[in-house]
C-alpha cells in the first residue's frame, strides 16, 4: 500500500488551505468538524488575512507552515489551486485532499486546468478535485465540509464506503448514522484526476477496521485496475458492495448485430461485477441494507429462517417476502417447540408454528430471551428475524436487552424488522449487530445477500488462455463488413462448424452441386451491406433444386426495388432439420470486451434471455465459464431436455461459444462487430452448425 | 350507507366494556388514548369493580347506561363478549368493537363461537372480532389500544386505511405520522365476522375528508361485494391503492392444465385489481410512498420531469431512476432556461440543463422561489422533483419555504427526494402537498401511480354478456374428463374451429379418409387420462398415411409399457403448416372464474408470459378485453407483424377467446379444467385452429 493514502485516510497533521473564520462556510466547516468530532492532531489552518481560526494559529502561507503536514485539503479558486498544489508538493507532502471545482468536471478549459493541476503535484497524490474529501470515523478524522458533519455522533463500525459523488457521500454518511450502522473510512473519489475506486479499495483492503467496502460508482475509469483491486478485496474475504447509477442509459451506438442491443453499458457493468465477485445492490434503497447485513460477520448456510414476532400481520408480511425470494420458514422441530412451550403454560399457546408468534404470551424479557436462545439453539434454523411491534414505541429496549444477553450463543444471523415507525430501537438493535429494516423486503435483501456473500466465498471460474492463433489465418487479410460466406469461413478457422452451403453467382451459376445439399434448400442474398436479409426479401425456406435459378432472378429484383442494392451473388444452403436456434456474439465498450450468448430468433429479443460475460485481456472464456452461461438462461431447460424431450449437444455448444471467444480474443481490436445468429444446436452427440453470421473489420 | 357504521366511525358516545384503571393495559389504553388525542364526546367505562376511570364514572354494566352509546368497544373474555354483544343489541347499540380474540382465528372451536357472536347480536353490525379497532383521525376519535397511539399528534389528511391486519394498522399509523402524511380514517376488519372490507370502502366513498383509500388485504372473503364496491370508489374518483398479503403463495392444487400452474392465487388477485382499476403496490415501502402522492390531489398528464437539485450526485440518481421507469427529463426550453439564467449572472451558471443544478449558485429562497416558479410556469415539464441535500440538515424549512409560495402557480404534482437523513425537513415538504420520498425508486413509484390514477379515470374496459347457449348442446351429457376428440367438438359447438381430425379404432381403423388430412398427418394417441401426451411418446409428426396403422401399433405397445394404460383410440391430424401458436384457458378459485391466455409451447412457461380476467358472473369476455389481453404479452410483436413478418389473424384469434370465454361461462361450475393448447393463429385473413385440448367435468 502507498503510505502517501495512508497518511490522506489517517493523517496526524492537517493544513487547511483557504480557511474561513465562519464555521457556516464551506470553507469554515472542516476546521470545525475536525474539531467537533474530536480530532486529536494537529491543523495549520492558511489564510494570509487573519491571523487565528477557532482558537488555532492561522499562516499566511505553506512556506511558514511549522512542519510538513501529513495531508492538505485545499479549498482556494481554481488557478491558486494550481499554485497551492505547487508549493504542498515541494515541501514533501504526501497527498492534498483539492475540493476546488472547475476542472474536468467544467468541460474542455476545465479538463486542461485538470491536466495542469496533474503537473503541478510532482510525486504528491490527490484526492480529487471536486471531492468533498473524506471521512474517518474509527479515528475521528473528518476532513469534509459535508453538512453531513452536522449530527453530532456516528457509531464507529465495519463499513467503508468510496463514492464518485461527494453528495452521495453525505446522505449514506446521515443515513448510516440514523440508523446505527458503524461505519469507518469515507471517501469521495469524483474527478479521480490521481487517485481513484481501485487505489482506495487496497486501502481498504489492508485497512484492519474495514470488513465490507460499499462503492457508489458512476464510471469505472480504470477497468483492469479496478478488476484488480476488487479480486484482492475477495481474496482478503471483505465483500464489495457496489450502487451503480447509468442503469436507465440508453445503448450508446447503433450496432449492426443484434448483440449490440442486447449489450449496453449497464449489463457490462452487471458481468465485470458478476465477474469480480462483487454484490450489486438493485435498488438504492439496498445499498445500506445489504452492507448493515454483512458487516454482522455472521454466516448464513442455508435458507431456512425463523421468524419470532409479536404482531401477528408483520410476520405474515415478512414470510411472505423471505417465500418470494425463496427462503424457509419451517415449523420449530420437536425439541425446540417443545422448549417454546414451555416458556408459556397455558391452552394459548401458540408458540410452535413460525412465525412464532408471542403476542398472546405478552412481551416478558424472560419469554423474549428465552424463545430467543431456543430458536439460535435449534438446527432447524440458520437464521433469525426478531419482528418488533408497536411496543417498541414505548419500550424501545425491550428487544435490544433481551438480544443481548443472547447472540454469543450462535454465529447464525439475527436480523429485525420493525413494524412502526421506531428509530430508536431501531438504532439500539443495529448498533448490536442485530440490522435492523422497516421493510420486509429488505429482510430478504439482506439475507439473500448474506447467503450470495458466503457462496462468493468458493473460487470465481477462472477464464483460459488464449489458443494458439490457427496457422490457416492470414489477419491483414480481414478488413471491413464480411459477407456470411467469409463470415462462417473464419468461424471454422477457429474450429466453429457451420451449415453447409454453396456460393452461386447470379449469372452462369454452377448448380451442379447442389444435390448434395438435399432435395430443398434455403436459398439466401450474399451481401455485406444487408445484415437483416429476411427483412428485404433475401430468404426463401424450402427452395427446391430445379427452381434456384428462377428464384434468384426474383430475389434479386426484389431486393433491389426494396434496397437499391445490386446482388450478385447468392448462397445455397443445407435445410437444417430440428435443433435449437442460439446466438452467440461479442460486444467492445470502454470497459472491455464481452462474449454474450441467447435463445436465437425472438426469444433473446422480447424477453432479454442473455447472458454476457468480459473476457480480461490475454484470455479466453474457459469451458466451464461457457457452461456456467448456458446454465443462466432462463432457457436453459430447453437445452437440458425439458418435459421429455432429447437434451441438446451442450458439449458442443460450450466448445464453439469458446472457440468464439478465443477468435474475439486473437483479432483484438480489429474485429468490430461479430456475431454468429442463429447458430443451431442439435440433439445430444450431433453437435452444432452456424447457419447465419457476421464480422465487421476495421 | 348504513348510519349503523356512521355511528362506528363517528360517534359522539362510547362505551368501553372492560375498562382497565391502568392506562399501560390493553384494557385501559383505549380510554387513556381517547382522551389524550382529545375526544370530545362522551365516554362510558364500564367496569363492576371499580367507581371511577381516568376521571370519568365508571358504570357497572351495560344496562345502567345512562344512555344507548353510539358504539361500545368489548374488551373482555371470550363467553363474557357473547354476553356484553347481546346486552349492548337489546339496548340498540348501532354497532360493536369486539377487540376479544379467541374466535374464528382460533380453529373450529373458536368459529363456533364466532357463530354464536353473529347470533348474539341481532341486527346490531361488528367490528372484529379480533379486531385492533379505529382510529378516526379527522375527528380525534381514537377507539384503539395500539401502542402507535402513543405518539402524541397525527397530521390530518385526506388518506384512510382498510387493514385485515390490526398490526399493519398500527404500523401505517405510527409510519405515516412520522413522514408527515395526513391520515382520515383507520380501520382493522380482522375476522370480519360481520362488517368487512366492502363494507368500509362503501363508507369511505360517501366520507368527504377521504380522497384516497388504501386497503391492507390478507383475503377478500366476499369478491362480489368488493368488485361493486370498487367499482363505486372509481366511479366516485377515488383511487383505491392495496396491499396484498400471500404473493409467495404455492400453487394450490395440482392441476391438469399447464392454465392451473400458471394461474395461481396471486394473479387472480392481480386481475381482480386491475378490472376493477385498484392501484396494487407491488413492494410494502410502496405501500405508503402510492397514497402520499394521489392524496396531494394533483394530476400528472405527461412524463416530462424537471428536477431541482443542489447535489448533482441524488439529482443524477433520481434522473436515472426515473429513465428507468419510462419517464424523460428534458432540458430546459428556452424560455424557461433564460428565466434559469436571469437567477443567477455569471459564468458559472448551468442551470439551463436538467437536473437543474442550484449548487454552485447557494441556496438562496429567492433563487428556489424563482427556480420553482420558472419550471411550474414551462410548458416542457409535467411535474417537477425539488431535492433536498444536505443543507436540509442545518436548515430544514428552507425549502418548504420556498415552495408554500409557489405551489398555486400550477395544479402540476411536485414531490421531494431527501437525500440526507433528514425527517424534519422531509415532514415539511410532505404536509405541504409535496410527498417526500427518501428512495430515487419511490420518486418513480409515486409518479408512476399518479400517471397510472390519471388513466384510470378513463372507462374501465367492459365485459358483454354471455352468448346464448347453443342449441346442439346438452350439458347433462357432459361428464368426468373430455378426451381429445370431444373436447375439440365442444369447442366447435362453442364456435372455435379445430384442425381436420379423424378418429380411428387400434383395430380396423377405418384409413379410406386419411388422405383428405393431406400427404403427412399426425398421429396421436386418444385418452381422457394422459393428458400429457408427448411425454409418454404418444405423439408422431410426419407420418405418412401408408405407415399409420404399423405406427398406431407401436406406439399403443410404447404406451402402455409407460403408463399401463390401453390405447384404444388414435386421432389422425392434418399437420398444420406454419402459424403461431397459443394457449387458452380458464382457472377457478375462491375469487371467481378467469379466462388466461398466452404463448404457447415452452414461452408461457419459461417466461410466464401470460394474461388474466376474471370474468363476472354472468358476463363473458368482451371482444375488446381479449385484444387488449394480447396486447399486453410481452409477445404480442410476433402477433402484430414483429420485424417485417406478417400480421396475425388477431380478429379470429379475438373472436376464439371470447367464445371460449362463452363457453366457461355457459358451463358454469360444471366444468372444472379447460384450455386449448395449443391454438394455432394464422396469418391475417387465414382465422385459427385449436390443434389439442382437455375439459374436465364434474
Amino acid at each position: 500500500m502507498s503510505s502517501a493514502i495512508q497518511k490522506l485516510m489517517e493523517p496526524r497533521s492537517i493544513a487547511v488551505i483557504g480557511a474561513s473564520t465562519d464555521p457556516k462556510k464551506t470553507a469554515g466547516r472542516p476546521i470545525a468538524y475536525l474539531q467537533k468530532h474530536h480530532f486529536k492532531g494537529k491543523i495549520y489552518p492558511i489564510n494570509p488575512r487573519v491571523e487565528e481560526i477557532a482558537g488555532l494559529k492561522c499562516y499566511p502561507d505553506i512556506e511558514s507552515l511549522p512542519e510538513t503536514p501529513d495531508v492538505a485539503i485545499v479549498m482556494v479558486g481554481t488557478d491558486k489551486t494550481l499554485v497551492a498544489v505547487k508549493e504542498l508538493a515541494a515541501i514533501g507532502t504526501p497527498a492534498a485532499i483539492v475540493l476546488t471545482s472547475g476542472f474536468a468536471e467544467h468541460g474542455p478549459e476545465g479538463l486542461k486546468k485538470q491536466e495542469q493541476l496533474i503537473q503541478a503535484t510532482g510525486s504528491m497524490r490527490i484526492l480529487g478535485p471536486n471531492t468533498i474529501g473524506m471521512v474517518n470515523i474509527t479515528d475521528d478524522i473528518p476532513l469534509s465540509p459535508s453538512s453531513a458533519l452536522e449530527m453530532d455522533e456516528f457509531p464507529k463500525g465495519a463499513v467503508s464506503v468510496i463514492s464518485q459523488s461527494g453528495g452521495i457521500l453525505g446522505s449514506l454518511l446521515s443515513r448510516a448514522a440514523a440508523r446505527g450502522l458503524g461505519l469507518s473510512k469515507l471517501v469521495s473519489t469524483s474527478n479521480e484526476a490521481d487517485l481513484g475506486l481501485a487505489d482506495f479499495v487496497d486501502y481498504l483492503v489492508e485497512d484492519p477496521s474495514t470488513k465490507v467496502i460499499v462503492l457508489y460508482i458512476e464510471s469505472i475509469r480504470y477497468p483492469e485496475r479496478f478488476r484488480a483491486a476488487a479480486l484482492r478485496a475477495k481474496q482478503a474475504g471483505k465483500p464489495i458492495v457496489v450502487y451503480k447509477v447509468g442503469k436507465s442509459e440508453a445503448g450508446i451506438r447503433a450496432a449492426i448485430s443484434h448483440t449490440g442491443a442486447l449489450a449496453g453499458t449497464d449489463k457490462m457493468y452487471d458481468a465485470l461485477f458478476k465477474q469480480t465477485g462483487i454484490i450489486r445492490a438493485n435498488q438504492f434503497s439496498d445499498f445500506l441494507d445489504i452492507p448493515a447485513a454483512l458487516s454482522s460477520g455472521r454466516v448464513l448456510k442455508g435458507k431456512r429462517v425463523a421468524i419470532l414476532t409479536s404482531t401477528g400481520g408483520a410476520g405474515t408480511l415478512v414470510a411472505d417476502s423471505l417465500g418470494e425470494w425463496g427462503f424457509e420458514t419451517p415449523a420449530p422441530d420437536e425439541k425446540t417447540a417443545e422448549r417454546l412451550r414451555a416458556l408459556q403454560p397455558g391452552d394459548q399457546a401458540v408458540l410452535d408454528r413460525n412465525p412464532i408468534d408471542v403476542t398472546l404470551a405478552g412481551l416478558q424479557p424472560d419469554l423474549l430471551r428465552g424463545a430467543i436462545s431456543a430458536l439460535l439453539d435449534s438446527p432447524t434454523y440458520d437464521a433469525l428475524i426478531l419482528i418488533l411491534g408497536s411496543s417498541s414505541l414505548a419500550m424501545p429496549d425491550l428487544m435490544a436487552g433481551a438480544v443481548r444477553d443472547c447472540m454469543t450463543r450462535s454465529d447464525k444471523p439475527v436480523i429485525a424488522y420493525v413494524s412502526p415507525h421506531a428509530p430508536i430501537a431501531s438504532a439500539l438493535m443495529t448498533r448490536l449487530d442485530v440490522p435492523a429494516f422497516s421493510q420486509p423486503e429488505s429482510c430478504s435483501v439482506a439475507l439473500g445477500s448474506m447467503l450470495h456473500a458466503n457462496q462468493l466465498k468458493s473460487q470465481l471460474t477462472k477464464q483460459g488462455a488464449i489458443a494458439s492463433t490457427p496457422a490457416s489465418l492470414n489477419i491483414a487479410d480481414l478488413r471491413g463488413s464480411l459477407d456470411e460466406h467469409e463470415a462462417k469461413h473464419l468461424f471454422s478457422i477457429f474450429g466453429i462448424p457451420s451449415v453447409r452451403e454453396i456460393k452461386l453467382g447470379l449469372h452462369n451459376p454452377d448448380l451442379n452441386n447442389l444435390e448434395s445439399l438435399g432435395e430443398k434448400i434455403v436459398l439466401k442474398i450474399l451481401s455485406g451491406e444487408i445484415t437483416h436479409k429476411t427483412e428485404v426479401g433475401g430468404v426463401a425456406l424450402n427452395v427446391p433444386s430445379a427452381e434456384v435459378l428462377q428464384r434468384m432472378q426474383l430475389m434479386s429484383k426484389q431486393v433491389q426495388s426494396k434496397t437499391d442494392s445490386n446482388i450478385e451473388y447468392f448462397l445455397a444452403q443445407e435445410m437444417v432439420q430440428g435443433g435449437l436456434e442460439l446466438m452467440v456474439g461479442m460486444h467492445r465498450d470502454p470497459l472491455g470486451t464481452a462474449i454474450l450468448i441467447g435463445m436465437g430468433g425472438v426469444t433473446a429479443e422480447l424477453f432479454k434471455d442473455t447472458q454476457m460475460r468480459l473476457i480480461a485481456p490475454g484470455q479466453a472464456l474457459s469451458e466451464e465459464e461457457a457452461l456456467e452461461m448456458l446454465r443462466e438462461l432462463k432457457t436453459w431447460p430447453l437445452l437440458d431436455g425439458y418435459r421429455g424431450r432429447a437434451k441438446s449437444d451442450v458439449g458442443a455448444l460450450t466448445k464453439a461459444i469458446v472457440n468464439f471467444s478465443n477468435m474475439v480474443a486473437t483479432l483484438e481490436d480489429r474485429l468490430l462487430e461479430c456475431e454468429i445468429n442463429p447458430i443451431f444446436v442439435f440433439d445430444e452427440g450431433q453437435g452444432v452448425k452456424a447457419a447465419d453470421g457476421i464480422a465487421v473489420f476495421k
